[in-house]
This record gives C-alpha cells, structure tokens and sequence, in this order.
C-alpha cells in the first residue's frame, strides 16, 4: 500500500482510496463503539482525522496506547468525512503503535502552553501547532531565497565562519581557539601565545561574510551568502541572538539603486512565495498569532517600497507630533522608534533610507560627491525596524584607505581586501538580510527566539 | 541596451543584437588596425570574444588600459564569428574601464600558476578558469541538494553551530567564548569560571548537527541540515578541513533499507544535476584535471550501488591478492586503503558496506539482533573513500541508556535526546554527507583546499 505524507493526502485524497500514514498522535476521542483520533507528520498544520472502529483487533489494547504524543502507522481506507473542516478521513484497517507518551509525564497536552514554557522543551515544541507552522515558514523562506538567486544567476558561497579578521564590522566577536582554557600558554611578554592555538593566531566566529563576499563578485558579478554569523553582544531581548543566519547577496557592476531594487525584489519574491506555498500557516498566525500579517503581506507584494534619504527622513521626523525618548538631529543614529515611525505610521510600508551620515555608517561603504553621506540604505519594516543593511562599496581604491585609517584600522591587515581595488575594481553593492527577522516579520511572532530551532542568547545554549 | 550576462550571448546570442557585457579580460591580441579582448564575467568558462576596431574614440589609450584582470563594459553589437569556437564575438561600440591591472603587480597573468600558489592569493584565484569551473560545479551541486529534497518534502532546518554538547561524536573540538584569553577567570578551585562567560558553561563549535535534526524529524518526519561542522584535528593532509560543511538528512519511519535507498538516489540526482547544468565546467575538469569524471559520473547516474555487510568486505579484504598496510580483521574498523580497494578495484562503483562491529561506530546508531554490529551504513566513492555516512539510529530508551553509560557518557547530559525515545519514539534514520568530500570527487580535484572558497587549515585562516 501507498505510504503518504498527510498533506498529500488532504489535499489530493479520493474516497475508496487505500493508503498508508504515520505520524503523531494529537489527540484522541472515544465514543460509542468507534474512535477518532487526528495523526500529524509535520508535513502541514492540519492533522488527518482516522477513524476507528471497535471491530478492529485489539481494539482496546490498541486504544489504551494512542495518547497525545505516540507514534503510529495506520493503514486504512479514506472516505468522505462527516464532520467539518476536512473533506476526508481515513477508515483504519491496522493500526501500528510504535511509540507510547504517557499522558502523565509528556510535556505537550492538549491545553495551550505559553512560548516562554515551550522554549524551556525545545526538543518538543516542533509537535506543536504554532512551532509547526514557524519551522514550515521558515523553510518556504529559505527555499524562496535560493530560487530567487539561482534564477537569477547568482552563485551561493560559502564564506568562512571562523575568521582571523577582527574589524569586520561592528558588534562584539565569540573568540574561537584550541588552546586549553585552564592553561592558556603564555609568552615572556605574558602575552597570550597564540602560536600554540590551531590557527596560529587570534581567530574568531564571524559577524559577516561581506568581505569574502565582494571577493567572490569579482570573480563571478553576481554571489550571495546565506549562512550562521554570530555577536557576543550581551543584549537579553526579544530581538537579538548570538547565533542568527544572515543572506548576503553581493553583485560587481552595480550602484545603490541596482542594490536597492534588487532588495525590493527579493521581499516582494519572498513574501509572494510563502503566501502562495504556505497559504494554511499564514492563515494559522493571522488568526492565533498577528491578525496583521496577511495584510502586511499583501502591502509588500503590492506596493512600491517608500525612498527616502537620510536627510529628508531627519526632516520628517523633526516635524512629527510624536514625542521621541531619543533625539533626532542630523548626523545621529535612526533610533528603533524612529525607524518605526517611518515605517509604521508615516509611510505606512517598508521604506527605505539612503545615504546616511559617513560618521555613523561602516568604513566599506561609498563615499558620497558631498563627502558629508555615504551610498548606504537601510530598509525599514513596519514593526520590525531594519530589516535589510546595504550599501554600495568604497570601490576606489585611495578613499577605502583613508577611511579605513580614519576608522583606527591598519590598511596591511586587509591587504587582499584593497587588491580588489588594486586590480579590475568595480562599482559593487550589496545588503544583508537578518533570516530570523525575516521569518518574524512574516509569522508575527513576537520573540526572535521562538523562530529558530535552538536559540542561542546569553546564558542559554540549550539542545 | 540590454545587459546580458556572458553565458546568456554565447548560448542565445544572435548577429546584429545590440548589448551590453561588463565583466574582467582575461587576455588582448592587439593586430593591425583592431585588437581581440577576452572578457569573462564569471558566468561560464567561457569568455566572450571582442573585436574593438581602430575607429574607436581613443583606441590608443583605451587599450593601454586593458590588460589582464582590467574591468569592462562593453557596449556593441553581435556578430558571427571568424574564429574557431565560439558562434558569436562582440563588435565593440563603446569601450568603459572601470579599474586596470598594472601587468607589473597584477598575480594573474596568462601563463599556468600551480594550485599551491594560487591558495596564496585566495582572493584573486576565483578569477582563474580552474576556480571558476570549481565554484560553479560547488553551486550547483548546493542546488541540486536543496533541489532534491524540496522536491521530496524535506525541510530544511537550522541546527546550531554553537553547541554546549561535548558528546555529539568523534574528533576533537574547538572551544567558543567571549572570555579575555589573557586573564581567564578562575573558580576558587582555580577551575575555569564559566558563569562568567558568555553562555554560562563550556561551549564548542558543532561536529554535526545530527542529535538536533533527530529532535526535528520527530516532528516534520523528514529533515535536513545543510552547515558548517567543525574538527581541531590537527591533520594537513589533502584530505582535512578544520570547517567544512555536511548535509545531513533524517528521516522518521525510516530504516537502514530506506537510508541506503535515500542515499543513492541523493547521489545520482547530484551527478544527474551537475552534468546537465555545468556540462562546460565538467568537460574542463576531465580535460584538465582528472580525465575520469565524467566516466566516474556516468557510472554513478547508471549503475546501482555495491551493497555488502561489513562482515563480507572483511571476507573480500582478507581475500585479496593485495597487501595492504594495515591489519583486515573482523572488528578492526576499515582504512582508507580498504575502502579504495573496495569501491575502486574490486567493484569499481560506489560501494555501501553495512552493519560495522558495535565497538567501532557510534553510540547512537542502533544495534542488531545479533547485538555485535549496528544498523549503519558507509558509502566509499573511488578515489575518495567515505563520502557518505549514516545508521539507523537506536530508538529503544533501554538500549540507547544502556550504550551511553557504556561510552563512560552521561545519561542525564542527553537528557533531551533520550526524552525522544520516551515520547512517541519512531524508526529513524539518516546520513552525513561531507560536501567537500562531495565536490571533490565530483571535480577531481586533488586538494580539498581547492574546493571551498576560503580554506581554514591547521596555521592557516587567511582571507
């Protein structure tokens, strides 16, 4: 008999069909003479209702076993259904329990439990609705990621996680060594000897892979990473994680409005994909989670994206009748609350700022004709703030040392990144997409850790 | 005008279309009255032929600017070509540098540089046919991976790179911490105080996101992990990255049948993908580097795997009229030279040996009737050796208690592991596939080095 994934089955089952499912229990429900019970495989957020009946052998045995939570196979007939919400079931002939949970030790019951306790069973709380319909959107996610670049002709690359490179960008480095932490090996000078670690050297996880990125587009024009970077900032909030992946697409013969449609693009290919594969877990987080995401869906796809440079959004944001905690002053950092009153109330959709001030943006990034700006933008989203960082790089080879002087920065200690302008430089671009602000922004969900499998955030490495 | 990438002219491209190309020459012929440029733009092998003519504004000091490794954009129209091996060439309307190459300084010139070299100007050598087919070939090999198992309803999930787990399998480990190196708090006990650092204990870089994709195909039924994995093994050989990434599959409902099944039908899609879609590269790699890939993947794509119980291969080992180096006794674990023996001489395919001695293989791979081997499965690749490893996993909590305590491991440490066989436990299995290894064997090239972008070594993190 045919083995199927449940989704298959709800979505394309026929009466008088023979078939095979396995999954988990969810729930169970004895009546007069029959039972029903709803298996899920994770392969979507609706479970198959099976049926039951007391003429089954062992019937009793058999029942005493499925509890919320056992694992089993059931091979059966589907029929119509009765009930409401689902257009088949399935008739069990046999019945396999390969999996007991006892109701009195197993953490997930049928009640609702608050994120906070299923972050504490992150071994479990995949089985849930909610976490089901996270890890199924986080996947769509990723999938429409690559297809957007490798149908476009980008190459994905793979860019080093540990790094000897300490000026990377800004935040705080996890160092990475073999040396015994017990008996660090020193030398005269008391110095930490870095000879007898693996690498010879300081090394470090990453915080980016831009640098290796612009390498790799000017070999092939168009690449993008999408891997694990890491900050050791110790910021214990709902919005930050020490271990997060990041997609960063990097093209050569490109300025800051081919990077700037093609971060629009890339939403808009996004938010159309998920909707469009995951339609029933959209509506599941519309309903249980942010009855705001399906609009802001739609606003996405639909809409152009708000351009704005920095010095028109300063102006705006002097004249709102909104009291800010921060201030606003031309040449400061855009706060949260700032760029969510852009975002959120002002223009009301994603909206992007260009052309911040040179002091508050990173030494890579173009110099402007004024010298006063650099060719950065940043798209903001409504609730989530930045979403998407880009700029256009510094691809002249005497500003990029200046600024990386002015930075504090030794030029000798990227030397291979100023060969890229010693050698065939070109104008190039860039962004970096935080994935798991993505996958916020799209469910709703409200906490950052509750959209990665196993969070990594300060005091907790759990799993 | 249209910008069109290079592959997309020399495929498609047709006389009297106008376009435009940028991209990096790779060489010049200047001749009476007209100069030839190479311009690749990492888009193929295969560089575009151009045909800039006398008449052209500033021709003298135009083509003093292109040389080898000068960015271009090139403005003109198609025309058929004269010469061998190409359709079409460029006829050059308007010529842009945008950065030259001082042929004094610039590393790439025409002649052949060996490999050893070119890893020491790993920022430039993606700009070399060799690095360039590699790089493709590696991309579209990423892509037939995700391609493969999105297609079959896998999801791919995010296992962390940080992990507190010191036990997830063999090889040594690289410590993570935010800890001053120099001054390493201490207990009073002087053991390291790790409440201090950041994660408030002991923390590695992952050897494979295995135990975490378990805890997810119990809720999805099928998984994937497609990351970087990390050894402080201080090995150089050809043959050993200190971080590499590995894609692991895991499978509910699935034995070693299903694994193996999975497995092969994993590879031949590889094979499948890369010959359709990087035909150029492949052709280059049999030609230049090893000419028998292509014979090697043909061989794979049509030939069913060798399938043989680790006890049998003992038999065939001890048979043969070779001397190998090290012992062949049943319980000793297979060498290098073994394995190639296998798969390269004896069935000169893809090998899969099954069902080691419990002794050799992990704690988690489940144990037969028999209680002296487990249910695991390696495939050796010609020339390659182990490209694939993978078991059924053991689902009985007894047992697995049972092998943990055995190990000298701690129970009450995998705490979460075990709670997987306790509530709803399920048949389950999967596989590792080293991606490296993968390309490496896909391309013949002989350094694994040569194969990913940015190589980290014992001593070396360069870039």
């Amino acid at each position: 008999m045919v083995k199927q994934r449940i989704t298959e089955v709800l979505r394309n089952g026929q009466p008088d069909e023979s078939l095979v499912v396995q999954g988990w229990v969810r729930t169970k429900r004895e009546l007069k003479g029959f039972a029903f019970i709803e298996v899920n495989d994770g392969s979507s957020l609706a479970s198959l209702q099976v049926v039951i009946n007391e003429d089954l052998p062992d019937y009793d045995s058999i029942l005493k076993q499925i509890n919320t939570g056992a694992s089993v196979e059931i091979a059966g007939v589907l029929v119509a259904s009765q009930g409401k919400g689902q257009r088949v079931e399935l008739k069990a002939n046999q019945v396999t329990v390969y999996g007991g949970a006892d109701p009195d030790t197993y953490p997930l019951q049928k009640k609702r439990h608050s994120f906070e306790f299923l972050r504490s069973i992150g071994h479990l709380r995949s089985r849930t609705n909610s976490f089901g319909a996270v890890f199924r959107v986080r996947n769509a996610c990723a999938t429409a990621i690559h297809q957007f670049f490798q149908e476009r002709g980008f190459l994905w690359i793979h860019t080093p996680i540990i790094t000897a490179n300490d000026c990377e960008g800004a935040g705080e480095l996890f160092s990475v060594t073999s040396l015994d932490l017990k008996d660090v090996p020193r030398k005269e000078t008391k110095a930490v000897d870095y000879s007898k670690d693996f690498f010879g050297k300081p090394t470090y996880l990453t915080v980016s892979g831009q640098l290796q990125a612009e390498v790799m587009a000017t070999a092939f024009t168009n690449v993008y990473t999408f891997g694990p970077t890491f900050r050791a900032e110790n910021s214990n909030t709902s919005r930050h994680l020490a271990e997060f992946w990041m997609v960063e697409p990097e093209m050569a013969f490109c300025d800051l409005k081919g990077d700037m449609d093609l971060a629009e693009a890339f939403l808009k290919h996004i938010f159309k994909y998920v909707m469009k594969t995951c339609a029933e877990d959209m509506e599941f987080f519309n309903q249980r989670i942010d009855n705001t995401v399906i609009a802001t869906a739609d606003n996405i796809i639909n809409n152009e994206f708000e351009r704005v440079t920095y010095t028109e959004a300063i102006k705006l944001l002097e004249k709102a009748d909104v009291k800010f905690d921060y201030p606003v002053s031309w040449g400061l950092d855009l706060q949260s609350e700032h760029e969510r009153y852009l975002a959120e109330h002002l223009f009301k959709k994603p909206t992007i700022v260009t052309n911040y001030p040179v002091q508050i943006k990173a030494f890579y990034m173009r110099l402007d004709d004024d010298e006063k700006t650099v060719a950065a933008m940043d798209i903001l989203a409504p609730k989530i703030g930045e979403i998407i960082g880009g700029s256009q790089r510094e691809e002249r080879l005497e500003i990029l040392e200046r600024r990386i002087l002015a930075q504090g920065m030794k030029p000798e200690d990227l030397w291979w990144y100023l060969d890229l302008r010693r050698f065939g430089t070109v104008p190039h671009a860039g962004f970096g997409l935080g994935f798991e602000r993505l996958v916020q922004f799209m469910t709703g969900m409200g906490n950052i850790r509750d959209v990665i499998p196993f969070p990594r955030t300060p005091e907790s490495a759990e799993f």
